[in-house]
């Protein structure tokens, strides 16, 4: 067990995610160092985050703000020049929507312990993205709790699992009619149960499009084929997820949701790390454990998703871009919540799919998702 | 992975985790042989087993029944000597008592892995037998499906666990008061509401002590300190155990309670291997696991373990001894159920412990507890 120093670079550092991984870092400062942050538009709290970490690598998303942050003590870089930089050990990928993609596969070709919460670079691109992986030995470290629970629990094992069981919370309208759930506002919406997120993913939680995601995250991280990945609704998110074994063993990883406990696996990989500020479970409080099997038919997002991931090639892209989309519709009030999945399905359905694509018919299929569902709505509003 | 055929031996054939062990040899039988039985008192059932398995090495209790068991097919030996033999890979310790004590301790002496079931044998002598594995490279295979749920939770973690958590049914007089266990009987306690187990185990399942001896045991296998084992009252028993680790994340091991299933796991380590007849979790039917702490002064047989646990020596002997003669004397109708717990921590009183015991040390604290429990009866009856 070494006691090395990690180098780290957090792409969307400024995000739900980022913002978590800083406090791990800052929790353990004797293991993990930051050498690279990258953000979007929150340029207050980047500047801040760059007093406190002192990274030597910074990437910001408006060109004149990266003039500003101009400054001696760290270069300015390209998102992919700084997830491929030599003096970066681990390339946390926090960034959201495809923004994560490109600096993804530049952490991968280059090799890098690639810590990933992004999820659609997976979904884009997951072939491609796992074949340059294996190419160059670099190892991608899920955050996702879920995924995170199912490498842990898959560790030490040596055969392929019979079944991966991801779970799901239900989000806030869990046994919602199809009636009650067209009525929601984008308020009751990013009220999550039980997690903490960024707007679009609990948005993707409500609609259990997020899970759908997951799957085929799962497919590409574990190998699996799809109809070995199960959901099962598991409202007090404590157990992460599940794997079946070929002798019918299973084995659960459990916590309080928090996502500060995934990120510090991923970073603190293969070891795990003491950390009083992570919380532990209080088997006094912990009564009672439920599950149920997901509402399909109310919530059509899990299952858009996943038969989109069955077919594979474009339709993963396209449906990832017609749910950004509708998703930020909803968000500004200019669609119904029960629109966000008749979109997708219908983007989908219109989609002349193209098998194993390339990264550029990947990002042309996302473009032209995005332009069939502004038409959509459009349409619909005239 | 080799596909070698395993060489078993089954102490304790015609017991219930002997018959268990030798279902799963049935249904995987190009994966292992049965080359030695050994039986207490069931000679019919022990006479067909002979007549299915063809063994090599045979052992029965009672000489007389060797002499009309003796067959030009089979050799009859000893326990010892069939734990030990150089025909033999793998002993299943499934007799019940302190009668496993001795051919664990062959076995473990040659080196052999040692699927354990018995109980008796780390309780009583966990630091010799321990030592022993260690010093001959013995690998101890645990059966008890609360010690497999562990094992197979620790599989692959390179650093000490944090905290292991072993669950316990409760038993069929969970929620029971004081004054209702001093009225039940021997028929109502050797109803266990989820594991068909055999009467001794049963009725110190009911008093829970059953779950005090597998601390006992936890400390030895997994080198853990007591302080660092707690017990959870679960009483769906389809989470086996858990096990907390240093990073606040833990992990479970779930299945229908079937002791075919850890059983299987002992003798296919470090494989998993697929068997039909092994029933898989219907997630469709689970709708509920539900957690409770141990209710320590109703079933004060529980903290009495763990204390003669804690305190070493030829405690847990008398432990042990005390606790054999008293569940015999219940099941007899000689004495109350809460009557157990009263002989046991009596007996515990009077013993004048000796530190780091012998073998001989050891056997002679048995004995002299067997006759301070008998004493203690017959003095009350009289």
């Amino acid at each position: 067990m070494g006691s090395t120093v990690k180098r780290l670079a957090v792409l969307g550092s400024t995000g739900s995610i980022g913002q978590q991984t800083l406090e791990v870092v800052r929790a353990l400062p004797h293991r993990f160092q930051i050498v690279g942050l990258a953000a979007g538009k929150n340029i207050d709290l980047l500047a801040k985050q760059i007093n406190e970490f002192k990274p030597r690598f910074v990437h910001y998303q408006d060109k004149r703000t990266q003039a500003r942050l101009a400054n001696a003590e760290y270069q300015i870089l390209s998102l992919e020049d700084i997830a491929s930089h030599p003096q970066v050990d681990t390339v946390i990928i926090a960034t959201s929507g495809k923004a994560g993609l490109s600096p993804t596969l530049a952490a991968v070709k280059a090799g890098k312990n690639v810590a990933l919460a992004n999820k659609e670079s997976l979904v884009m691109a997951g072939e491609i993205i796992t074949s340059e992986a294996k190419l160059n030995a670099a190892q991608i470290l899920p955050i996702d709790s879920e995924h995170s629970a199912i490498w842990q629990c898959l560790r030490g094992e040596t055969q392929p699992a019979a079944q991966l069981i991801l779970t799901a919370s239900g989000g806030p309208f869990r046994h919602y009619s199809l009636a009650e759930l067209n009525g929601v506002t984008a308020k009751q919406a990013l009220k999550h149960p039980s997690w903490q997120m960024g707007r679009k993913v609990t948005i993707d939680s409500a609609t259990l499009m997020n899970k759908g995601l997951e799957v085929i995250e799962a497919h590409w991280l574990f190998d699996m084929p799809f109809d070995k990945i199960r959901v099962l609704i598991h409202p007090q998110s404590i157990i992460h997820s599940m794997v079946e074994f070929i002798d019918g063993s299973l084995k659960a990883q459990l916590s309080y949701p928090d996502m500060r406990l995934p990120i510090q696996h991923a970073l603190s990989y293969p070891e795990r790390l003491p950390n009083p500020h992570l919380p532990r479970l209080d088997w006094n409080n912990i009564k009672d454990l439920t599950f149920e099997p997901p509402d399909f038919d109310t919530f059509p997002c899990l299952k858009l998703a996943i038969e989109a991931g069955r077919k594979g090639g474009t339709y993963p892209a396209v449906l990832c871009a017609a749910d950004e989309v509708a998703v930020e519709s909803f968000l500004s009030q200019r669609i119904k919540f029960t629109d966000i999945a008749r979109l997708v399905e219908q983007t989908l359905e219109e989609h002349e799919a193209i098998g194993r694509p390339t990264l550029e018919e990947i990002m042309a299929a996302d473009a032209w998702a995005r332009e069939k569902v502004r038409q959509f709505i459009t349409g619909a509003n005239r």
